[in-house]
């Protein structure tokens, strides 16, 4: 049986995909009032981590950042202690690549092998199966897990050994943030200098200069309504993790902290549980 | 005939074209060498802006900043007392929108007719003809010359009154530096990860969260050759013109004034001449 | 007669000082109600900048930005035309150099001489006649005034030519700026971290780390009450002044740049009116 | 015996304190070079932090920053598995109170004590044992130390439970690096506008907008000499401690980030073994 722990707006859709495919699943959730649809889908619900690992041999985790993984991995009732050596451990949450080698060492401890497989792609892409994984960890072991991969994605990429996957992904959210906040800031000086808002994202997203998901925000941004698909603090979150990593690397990213506490404010201001293209909706409003 | 005055990397290709389409010329820059090769086709030269007016009945001015325009427009010899009533002054030069109604003042002083055409697009698009005009002014005074802008550029968009060509130009300027900063920055961190630099860059172009335009700069990236196809410090000036309008029309923008910033520490430790790609280069560089 | 025009904050108590000493004062502002107080003093009202200088021959202003000071100096009914030769204009605002430099130039066309005398001090310093004055000009221009200067200052400082006062002037608002805000993060975070706001703050004032004037701003931040001595939208004011200066002298001053972006998302955000200090307010409030 | 681990800048001169005050000691670093001087004085060497912990039931430890005391902690060979039940450990080094509360968390479930004494001051006042300290833990743990911390410091503040040393600290240390690099900035900006660069840093000094530590910078600064006395890389550290910690209070600090990059880069650039005041000469380099 497959295990699948962290049923928010990502975890929940791509479970959902596992299930649709035919796969039986365990599943857990901090509360149990989001895994509901999936239990009338015919998942079977866990109590706690420690119950998922006693009936999988391969888990998947999907949850908000590195402190929640290690707490349903290692934590009290953890699942990592209790899964069968030999058993395979898939971690899609967005985290660092230092906590990424530290999950496969523990792991690793227990002769559990250890994949960090996130994802780019958000609420509809979770949905529909389209989400691309960045994956690292050894080949072997990814093969294992690539048809399940496959039901949740449609593309899979293996970036290298263990916390390259999680390398990758924090370099594309990266770019994500930062483009979301660059085209939030260009909107608003345009409809500061009297351009109708409408005009002035449409303009940008008709010009060769505005990343190309920025579409799929067109319409929050337009109609001012903010409903998350990638809530604003998650983003925030992966920007602190994006300057942890490069303090430990050793490089400076002046623009990304900049962007991290925009974000921040953003956050701290009313804006957390929005999707984060309302940073444009924090920058305008007085 | 038709003045030009301004021929840098740009003014110099925009020219060109208009010359190869047939029309008669007279330029002046501020260094003769620069016109050499548009004498050559056939173009006059005029020792001062002035001269230029006494010739033309539609001048063009390419400036690389305000005070370039303002000196060549009412500075000493400046064209604008010279040109006949009724003549039409186009500046397509990336300045300010206050500045650009300001010259628009000065012009309808001496009942000369004015327009704001600054172009987005850079050196090749400049050359084969593919720029993209956004112009503010009369729109009989644009239909005049729209078959010149023609010559020059693949399209022509009205956006409003005098200022609003100026306005959406900064705005997209904006993007332009701010995505280029969030892109060598997501390099940056990507190689201190452990990535080859091809591997992140194409990653990163392969996916939907970068700006179309960056593509062009990949080789650049990629091969660290940084010729100029507009220069750091020019894109650091619009960044500076944003940060006054901004102020101006009272908008706060946190991320456009770090990007502002690194492009002026990269300014500042020689890569002012280099294309403002270099940014990646600044960044990297120990 | 002595001229005086821009009666806020600083220029009421300011020129209230030159009245208590026994000077006449002929008063402007462009709203009557805040000279009513140095009207019941003894000063004379003008309707106009112009009607100032038709009875003045020294004309001190004391106003809120370039932009209005160039107005009563140049605008319409401005003073300048109406002086005498051989006046002195003494403009006390806190503007920036190149800015000086202009009306300097203005001046001298109209045979009128210019001192830049900002200063440094707020609203009680002011009261006291405790000012620091950081004078640009020529020595014989500054000893003429310098009796003047004595009865609202406590140190008059000769800083070099014209515009070296307003180039002083602005160094020192960028510490003063810069100060409060590292001090008002600081207290935010010490807080945070479970610390009683008065005891932060007394640590800080107490250590050698804290600006002097910071020990001004105790009270306002341990009890919350903003009631300005010098407005945040003004700090707002003179930090792009210096970013602009910046700029012109080719040095990148990026903490400069996301202090002036903290202080404008706060005069964005309902603060504008508000001490600068309550900065820390703008960081708190949630 | 009173164990002391870490033997740089300032603990070679806080441990000589101790010393010279009769106490014995045994001393451990990671080079032993560095104990020779102390040696000589009659310190005692221990191979190893396991080692310090069979003969001490005091240990100081002083450390660069989190991951060297943990190392030393509870790496291999660590101190902490060696040392008697009861006995007392005094961390000293700059860190996150996050971090302080997991060591102590650490000494408790061995049965050893813990305190975080975090110390302000730099290698003058190291030396004359002059430096503050600001202690978190018991009050009783507190008094059996006292007597040695008064050897090497002039007060000893207890500001309440386990890590509330280390919030202070670093609340105190995010002023001083603001401080340092808005003086660095004004310096810079001042000269720009053609001011001796002697007369900017002693007309901020003489006022009310520097921090009275800035007196001790002078001579570093006007002289471009910048041996440490605090490494510029420690500050930058400390920024980021101040960064992990604002992220997990859940509050914004653009400036403090901003701050933290500019240093990032300094670091990178360079400046990373001078002392945090090079700040200012890498604004200024070309």
């Amino acid at each position: 049986m497959i295990g699948f722990i962290g049923l928010g707006i990502m975890g929940s859709r791509m479970a959902g995909r596992l299930l649709a495919h035919g796969h039986a699943l365990i599943v857990h959730n901090r509360s149990q009032e989001k895994a509901e649809p999936l239990l009338n889908q015919g998942a079977r619900w866990a109590a706690s981590p420690k119950e998922v690992a006693e009936h999988a041999d391969i888990v998947f985790t999907m949850l908000a950042n590195p402190k929640a993984v290690e707490t349903v991995a290692i934590g009290e009732n953890g699942f990592l202690d209790h899964l069968a050596e030999g058993s395979l451990w898939v971690d899609m949450s967005t985290v660092d690549p230092s906590f990424s080698r530290r999950m496969a060492q523990e792991a690793g401890k227990r002769k559990v092998r250890f994949l960090d497989a996130p994802v780019a792609g958000s609420k509809i892409p979770a949905e529909k199966g389209e989400l691309v994984f960045h994956v690292g960890g050894k080949a072997e072991d990814l093969e294992e897990v690539r048809p399940l991969l496959e039901c949740m994605g449609r593309a899979v990429h293996h970036q290298g050994e263990v916390g390259s996957g999680t390398a990758m992904k924090i370099v594309i959210n990266l770019m994500l943030a930062q483009s979301m906040a660059a085209f939030a800031e260009a909107v608003t000086l345009g409809e500061a200098l009297g351009f109708d808002k409408a005009h002035v994202v449409d303009t940008l997203l008709g010009g060769a200069t505005a990343a190309p998901f920025l579409r799929g925000k067109r319409d929050k941004i337009v109609n001012g309504d903010f409903e998350p698909e990638f809530p604003l603090e998650h983003m925030q979150k992966d920007l602190q993790l994006v300057a942890q990593t490069a303090f430990e690397q050793n490089v400076a990213l002046p623009l990304a902290n900049a962007g991290k506490e925009l974000y921040a404010l953003a956050k701290q201001k009313g804006y957390r549980g929005q999707d984060f293209s309302a940073i444009y909706q924090f920058l305008k409003d007085r």
